[in-house]
């Protein structure tokens, strides 16, 4: 009797939390909801069984900020001046030199950058050194470097109501990865702690190891310039099926470098929910596209090809005008 | 009061459990279920936190029997037929012709067969289709294929000591991982039903996949024959790195494929445990080595120089022989 009042009690007590306090109510919060309680309630003819619960989030504009540059670049600028110091020579080669006058304050010198200026910067930055070197290099970073715009740490850059999504999935029984064009070592530094996502669901653009010995016969593993897997377009999938071995039934994106994921997700079998975030935010953070009319970007672009497909293939498009309530933790 | 009585209960009936009931007492025992302990008891000296608890495990011949031949292979001669079928020219062409012949019933015919031989038929019978068709024939074969020796289906040739081991670690917080030099694609078939392994949480050698779209615009992805890990040897810790991301705390191998894995995981800070089968049981399985004056082979061969370095390096022996009570779940 006692036990049946106390189940009473607890069972709309449950109901009435709302899991996801920081979205808007409208279609995508109610899709997220709606996807959530079919595949996980027994005897749903939507019933997904939690082996095969994987959710897939894209990270860079996804989970956390991407303007006005994506933090692993940010990460690669700035150990240049480590890279000087230990060979001087390099401050008057380009992009050496570039990069030493973006640091110093002129920004846009960023536009000199090319792209194999960028993988040059990268080779140089993230391959070469022990796997624990580098890792203690990123952590270190972490620690220190600021966003321009709101002066705080990355790691507290990122969208609360995604957070709220990720805990609600975990909540259900879904594992949660993270499926991001950037390093897949850089992003495993911090995943756990800022996330709740272990580093072994992290999926990322990965090089090689390369496993040697240490003067004292230590075995250990060097970080290769080698690349293994391109973790963009159809490489997410491909990532995706290397690391997991199964097709999402959930995934995240907001750039046309998620396009191959989404639809990918969203073709399985069964209960499927690709999702889309456009950032039309100017205010709160950050408006661009050049879907829908917003400003086009170089940085996680979405073009109007990928909103048409999104509503052709019904993925469910999230506004962060009008979707979001709050964007960050600290905010008010 | 009530409470407290079956508290009282409880626990000295848990603590006299056997985790390890095909075990015999022993050193190999004494050594897991004190490395276990010791890394599981808050405040010990030698606590390891859940996040890192990682034990490793190969498969041929440490999770299952790997003799007469590895059972990838027989996966892979058997898959011929069918090859022939689709075309029926291969029948008379090497290595398809030998691989006939082996199936009829010549086994001394698998002796023609040359490493080139054998990578030709993995990239016919392993690559070029769909993931999803790979996965049905590799199911369909699981489920008909039978052992030479004891006419069992391969899955049922697992070890039961080392199931034992395998539910003794997760019901101790580790993540259980598989990592082999077998085809990744291949183990993910029967993992988790075999071991209780989920697919995502087996390290094997992969191959590249293919994103593409069939006719109805449907996106799949193709298996490639482009190695992207061969995961043998150094392999095995790079595969970790690539796949894990963390040095494991616990390692098990039986050859010499499996040296890196077992001298990396040792190599680790704190408190770090390698293990090594030795199959020494002729008659209730297979003796081979050559280490310890065991006939040699070819398949999982176990040296006396990986011998010598389990034995400086302090790595476990586990002798099959002497340490297993019980070697399969069927035995009376």
């Amino acid at each position: 009797m006692a036990l049946a009042a106390l189940l009473a009690l607890a069972v709309p007590a449950q109901a009435q939390t709302d899991p996801l306090p920081s979205w808007n109510d409208g279609a995508a919060k109610q899709a997220i909801i709606g996807f959530v309680t079919e595949t996980t309630t027994p005897g749903s003819l939507q019933f997904v069984p939690p082996a095969e619960r994987i959710a897939t989030f894209d990270q860079d504009g996804t989970l956390w900020v991407e303007h006005p540059m994506y933090s692993q670049v940010m990460y690669i600028l700035e150990r240049v001046p480590a890279l000087v110091k230990a060979k001087p020579e390099l401050a008057k080669v380009a992009p050496y030199s570039t990069v030493l006058e973006i640091l110093r304050g002129d920004r846009a010198a960023i536009a000199k950058l090319t792209l194999p200026d960028l993988e040059k910067l990268a080779a140089a930055t993230l391959t070469g050194m022990p796997v624990d070197t580098f890792n203690a290099e990123v952590k270190k970073w972490l620690a220190e470097a600021k966003d321009p715009r709101w002066k705080k740490p990355y790691t507290e850059l990122t969208y609360l109501p995604m957070q709220e999504v990720l805990n609600y999935l975990r909540d259900n029984g879904y594992k949660t990865w993270i499926v991001t064009g950037g390093g897949q070592d850089f992003v495993r530094q911090y995943s756990e702690q800022v996330y709740g996502i272990p580093r072994e669901q992290v999926v990322g653009t990965a090089s090689g190891t390369k496993y040697g010995y240490a003067k004292d016969g230590k075995p250990f593993l060097t970080k290769e310039a080698k690349l293994l897997l391109n973790d963009n377009n159809a490489g997410k999938p491909e990532g995706i099926h290397l690391m997991v071995g199964r097709r999402p039934v959930l995934a995240v994106g907001n750039s046309t470098g998620d396009r191959q994921m989404l639809e990918y997700t969203k073709a399985g079998d069964g209960a499927r929910l690709s999702m889309i975030v456009l950032h039309d935010d100017a205010t709160r953070e950050y408006a661009y596209g050049p879907a829908q009319g917003l400003p086009a970007t170089k940085i996680g672009a979405f073009t109007q090809a990928l909103y048409d497909q999104a509503t052709k293939q019904r993925w469910t498009v999230i506004s962060m005008k009008n979707d979001w309530k709050r964007i960050f933790a600290w905010e008010p």
